[in-house]
């Protein structure tokens, strides 16, 4: 259930409605929108009746939620939400690049990546410092140093940097260099890791996990909104199906179905979506020609000799031929392209 | 295996190439092009050593080809195939819009749908007569009463026609009405009625099964095409997944990957890709910026009372709208929208 | 809806209710019962007004049957559908096995299979004449020459013979020689071959699409129910998912599933289940102890010589050791093994 | 690559050959069997030349390890591994069963519960005390009083206890109470959570999780079993496929494929493999004459009041009537039914 305040309500008014709603034992949750604020109702089993708040001033109507996500749908929430992160804003008919290496893998390659993304037009540095690896074997990252130098990149770009956060015990770490904290598909019903980053206020980009509906991945975002966190970006990075010529199947009927629902900023992965290098350019002009938020893509200096996911990296040549077909379809998608403020 | 000519051998070199394979108790399918004529050899189980041809006179080069599909593989033909529908050129650069009915209601359904889809710039008319439905105890279609209607339309618009065929015994009829074929996608392995259309030179429109692999998709079209008919195009029309809420997964990777494996036009059906109304759209611009060679979509004057498929199906002002957006972007995916002789 | 006819009704009470359905434009299936007859109605959009038959004497009751599937459910048939195939009963409380190659491949080896089958304790053999493969290029069958070998066999070891029909053409030929007529599951959903089986009243074995639900699967039952033909055995064959390292996934819980939601018999096909022959009979032990009806099982003189399907084909001594497990799953299972006449 | 050393060889001669190892750059793990010890050589990129261990003494051979996952493999080891769970062994010949409702909700219940578990025949007691729930809003379980409920229940009956760990913060909490941790399907790729637990030497029951391939189910133990901990035991918890009559697809072909390509033992979840009380005895039946290793089902005193997972938990009686039937399949599946030391 929502109770929507009407605009002239005042801080107290607000204040009275959450109360009650805890007197009843429930959770109030103050959703401040830019004209009025709405508070959310959770943990009811059924419906709660609109007569516990007659007595309660400065309410101009009350609404029933019929999805199990509730925080995180439109009806809770009609409008776009807009995640500032560090100054540049997510959502709305902004349209946001990110590119970037796999893996942070040394000095030389961070800072070029990062060149190479800031002159394509992106305004977001990816790299992984701490890698979830399917074997115990593989390259693991290479953690705080690879942070230290993806903020290296940072100072020297103006970029915005994503970058995975794979557990609790190494968040606090990541959370300190990281503008936009990644949790990788795998990690999506980690539901420990979701409420310790549902307690943070840093913006979260929410992988949709490999065989995880519509449904759960919403309720995946729910976990991070409820816990107090309303920064959350969407990605859609393909699903497991019973093609295997393709790493995934990228599932652009998801985003479009997703941005009918929500009202958080949905973006696409291309380069996990196919994995094959040459095709994901093709993906990427759908995902922008559909009507998504942005697009977080994998390049690097080298691909081929790349530590981890080479065969899905754009070279930067082919970055920034993609780039020039994405400046001309993002208005045709009814967005504009976000830059970084000069 | 594939023989390639000189571009200067004559039509008895190319003979007595076909003769030597066929010696050798192997099938030879000469496959001209607009320069030079290659010859695939089916039926072999191993590598055919090409000392076999040397006293062959006119033979550029021999090449192996390691694919199961042979003659529809990009291996054996380069350049793409360009499909001739009654003087409409499908493949290539040309980009071709299809639209009208799931299926043909009455006259007055299908001719105002006719015109709707000649308005909005479509070059095919869709619409079903003989109608494979899940149930028996749904609506089966008008069978040739649709296809004379279909005739009627064609008629006063110019429209190509294309309709679903669904068995060998209404085949005669279905193929004496249709400009081009369409097997639907539970069909796409009945291997009699592959071979049926194999016979005829009736353009086909060949639809992706629900759990077909790309290779078994392609292994498909190779039985219409060994059986002699190259006429065929491609159609993905979305996979079945564990996701619920779509009605199919629209797979555009797959037509990413197709384009390079194969010669064949690849089409798309956004309607079937999604089934919902209101999110086809964003599917067929995601289709068309991707650079598929054309889409299927399905348009009814009043889709709320439609026969089938009524609730994937859009209104003509929404096909109109569509239009305008497919304008813009199918000369950034390199291509020029098809359109009927004036 | 149903209609139960009293124990006591007179074949013309029977008539009167029938007619009174096809006055109201719709469709009367008689359903004779051990006990007493009833009556289902196809055709209706909506629900039918009891009352409409309150002037049929010999009528017990009404019942609304609420599954898209109609004559193949529960609701229509408490009792256990037990189909006859020349005189072995299928369903009920026995077990059967069935057993041979994939392919019919000349006459020694389909002779030594029956004798093999016979002698585990089989009472149907197996073996293709028309093969639907996935190329082409492969071996298609033996055809006619292919039927008039399981002839042979059968006119020697007194078993009943399996073989999948492929297509409309051929139907009249395969029904001549097969004791029961299968339909693979590439065909499942081939409703022109499906209402042609269900016009012949030949029994039929009808094998799960690869990527149909319980649903559809039942649906693809009723299109041969509702034509006339109720001597439907369903098989459930392994269904296509993610996982690669085997052929298929043998959806047992569907087993379970059909068999309360439908009175057909239902088997299992271990082979195609998992395709690796050492795991076969893993899958045997499983399938039978979950309580099937039979068990449909390659095996091959020498498997890794087949023409076809060699991976996943028993040798004979694997099937002789396997049925010595089946002899003691099947009473724990509630069953009893079918055996020939003596 | 695994080095097996002789039955004769010293520890300073296995310690030698680890040392060796170490030297070039990998890790050596050593593996005591019965008779012999291996050492088992990771992190290695290619094949290590054997010439490198020329002069150690005591090695009987070496043996090149193909597989990703290379501590679980059979070629690493090819007897069964037993897990000893607190006297307790799991594997080998042995088949246990674990009941129990899904989650501890009060003393009564979990007290109920595990006298009925004792009386049927299991050998642990499963209970949730942290709940990882698809909602934020759904019940979370009881944490420490659940997990002290667990252990009254273990005293007062001598129950086993198996209980799920979700995160690296309650882990040394639960392990605390616990003989056996599961990994819920939902972490089975949460790698810092393995490499936690592979830390201590508590033994593991780890889940497959809803997409993960064999392989990756197997890649999963092996982090586990890299770092350092043995005692691991999987479960098969059925998967996510197209199919939603029921609620995962129970895959026991993976279980056949398992049992042979590691030396771990492999239980069976069939509550969650289908998700219907109803079908649960006849897929657990299927998995015990599988050959698996053992079932873990849920039961409830009242399952239509449960907290969580109420649909597809037993009844006592119906655990009874189970227990009847694998006291029958057992000893055909070539196994013996663990008891509890009397």
């Amino acid at each position: 259930m929502l109770i929507v305040m009407k605009p002239t309500a005042t801080e107290a008014e607000i204040q009275q409605v959450v109360d009650r709603i805890e007197e009843m034992g429930f959770r109030g949750h103050k959703l401040p929108g830019r004209q009025l604020t709405a508070i959310g109702i959770t943990g009811n089993k059924g419906p709660v009746p609109a007569e516990r708040f007659e007595s309660c001033t400065g309410i101009a109507e009350t609404i029933s939620v019929t999805q199990p996500f509730k925080l995180t749908s439109r009806q809770m929430q009609a409008e776009d939400t807009i995640v500032d992160v560090g100054g540049i804003l997510v959502g709305g008919h902004l349209f946001h690049v990110m590119a970037g290496p796999c893996s942070v893998e040394n000095e030389e390659q961070i800072l070029r990546s990062a060149d190479a993304a800031r002159s394509a037009g992106a305004t977001f540095l990816r790299g992984g410092a701490f890698k979830p690896r399917t074997s115990p074997y593989e390259f693991q990252g290479l953690k705080e140093e690879g942070l230290q130098l993806l903020a290296k990149a940072r100072e020297r770009t103006g970029l915005k940097v994503v970058t995975e956060v794979k557990d609790t015990e190494t968040l606090p770490m990541v959370a300190a260099y990281a503008d936009l904290l990644q949790i990788g598909a795998r990690n999506m019903q980690n539901f420990s890791l979701l409420e310790a980053v549902g307690r943070l206020q840093k913006p979260v980009l929410l992988k949709r996990g490999m065989a995880a509906t519509i449904k759960e991945f919403l309720m995946a975002a729910e976990y991070v909104f409820s816990t107090g966190n309303q920064n959350v970006i969407l990605c859609e990075r393909g699903i497991r199906t019973f093609e295997t010529m393709t790493r995934n199947t990228l599932d652009l009927g998801a985003v479009a179905v997703l941005k009918e629902m929500t009202h958080l900023p949905v973006i696409v992965d291309p380069s996990h979506g196919i994995g094959i290098r040459r095709h994901v350019p093709a993906l990427a002009r759908a995902a922008t020609a559909l009507g998504c938020d942005g697009l977080i893509i994998e390049a690097h200096p080298d691909p081929d000799r790349a530590l981890s996911d080479g065969a899905q990296s754009l070279t930067f040549e082919m970055l920034d031929h993609l780039m020039a077909d994405i400046r001309k379809l993002v208005p045709i998608a009814g967005r504009v392209l976000g830059t970084l403020p000069s």
